[in-house]
């Protein structure tokens, strides 16, 4: 009787990694973490924000509806992903060069809501990460992070979201909303083994950073970044599993992101 | 004993639901079946091509490295994404409405590139259906379909994949690569209930196409196109796992996708 239910496993084991892991995505539940790309998509205050004009919207001389449009955008605005080139040195890599597996892992979601939504200037510190730790289990290989701070409920509010309305060089100097300390990206670098990590403010830098050692340290690393990640309140801390396609522009040290979980 | 096995069996079962489904998506093997978007990357020829201008790129005055561009593209070129709107009317679902579940699903790959590489008029017909249900069964609920048509060996060049070199107005009427027939398209809609379709070259409706046929019948019954998708030849004719996710651009008729397998 044990060989059969040996024989019992073995078959159920075997099924489980095509048919029923087909039939589990078929069946999951996935939630999207992407804010749409619009007039009032929250754009660095630097950058041009995202356009789309129409090419074409109507009936054609044939009788039949037609539409078409043409948009333009920089890379590192709205739901976006930062490839390690953005912050690293020429050949660092680019968005098309990433390879889809380091687009996939399981989701940790570590949330600093209650201290960032007291303290603007709040950095994630290496702490943060531990307590994660203490309840899930040490961070596992493949991971992506993210980096659960509060402030996409104020999505797309550019005063609430980013500390400031103004646009142009003068709104720099204003931006307040909270990002990773460099020392605790330092420690995941050395530490741990994580596909990416991304956050759900406009730049994994605090407001308030000018010299971008975050991103100096993920990119030197070969670490790519998620920006402006919407929908971080409806993850679980654990059991996720995150899959992060950027648009596959080539050279591109960024691109716009579509980013899901399935739960 | 009987219920000890199936007691082994109901825990395997709940396994596989989670630990393992997780574990299998960490281990799977993946493939990318979408185009780089670069200078060269094909356009409808009366379209703007993509283009990506330098907003950024070497050291800063803070004496760190930085990249960053902006790009311009039409939403129908390159491997893209064709959302209910584009050939439907006022009224249909736009690319950012169109529901996660919705861009998943069973992959389906219809090969038909032994007569399509001989004949660049080439119509898929309701018999190229029924003769991958002779081998597979019933085309699944919720399947993406995945029309191979063996061009997209062409890929990136013009004349080859698209039967012309020549751009504008002038170009049209030189159009020649294969598409899916009308009467086709009508039977999908009719007799299977799939998520959404994509074929290897520009455009669902073949080259020659006058009045876009399929996309107005696939447009009307809120099916989704996937266009210039790549790699078909690397994929199984059933058992692989779609995932197809576009640029979330809001009332967008189209958008970059960025569509992927597992397998």
């Amino acid at each position: 009787m044990k060989r059969i239910i040996i024989a019992v496993l073995v078959i159920t084991g075997l099924a489980c990694s095509r048919t029923d892991t087909l039939q589990t995505l078929v069946d999951a539940r996935w939630i999207d973490l992407t804010h749409s790309f619009e007039e009032n998509t929250i754009y660095w205050p630097t950058n041009k924000p995202f356009s789309k004009d129409t090419v074409f919207y109507g009936l054609t001389d044939k009788g039949y509806f037609y539409a078409s449009f043409i948009y333009s955008a920089e890379e590192h605005g709205g739901t976006h992903f930062d490839a390690p080139l953005h912050f690293g040195h020429p050949g660092s890599p680019t968005v098309e060069q990433i390879p889809l597996e380091q687009l996939m892992g399981p989701g940790v979601v570590v949330d600093v809501s209650e201290k960032a939504l007291e303290d603007r200037d709040y950095l994630v510190s290496v702490a943060d990460f531990l307590a994660w730790e203490d309840s899930h289990g040490q961070i596992p290989d493949g991971s992506i992070i993210l980096l659960r701070t509060g402030y996409g409920q104020f999505w797309p509010d550019p005063l609430a979201y980013t500390g400031t309305s103004l646009q142009g060089d003068e709104a720099v100097a204003h931006l307040r909303f909270p990002g990773l300390g460099p020392e605790a990206a330092q420690w995941l670098v050395d530490n741990r083994n994580i596909h990416l990590i991304g956050i759900d403010t406009p730049s994994i830098d605090r407001g308030q950073s000018v010299y971008f050692k975050a991103h100096r340290i993920l990119c030197a690393a070969e670490i790519s970044i998620c920006e402006n990640v919407a929908n971080l309140d409806k993850l679980p801390e654990s059991g996720s599993f995150i899959i992060a396609l950027p648009m596959k522009i080539k050279g591109g040290s960024g691109a716009p992101l579509r980013i899901v979980a399935m739960l």
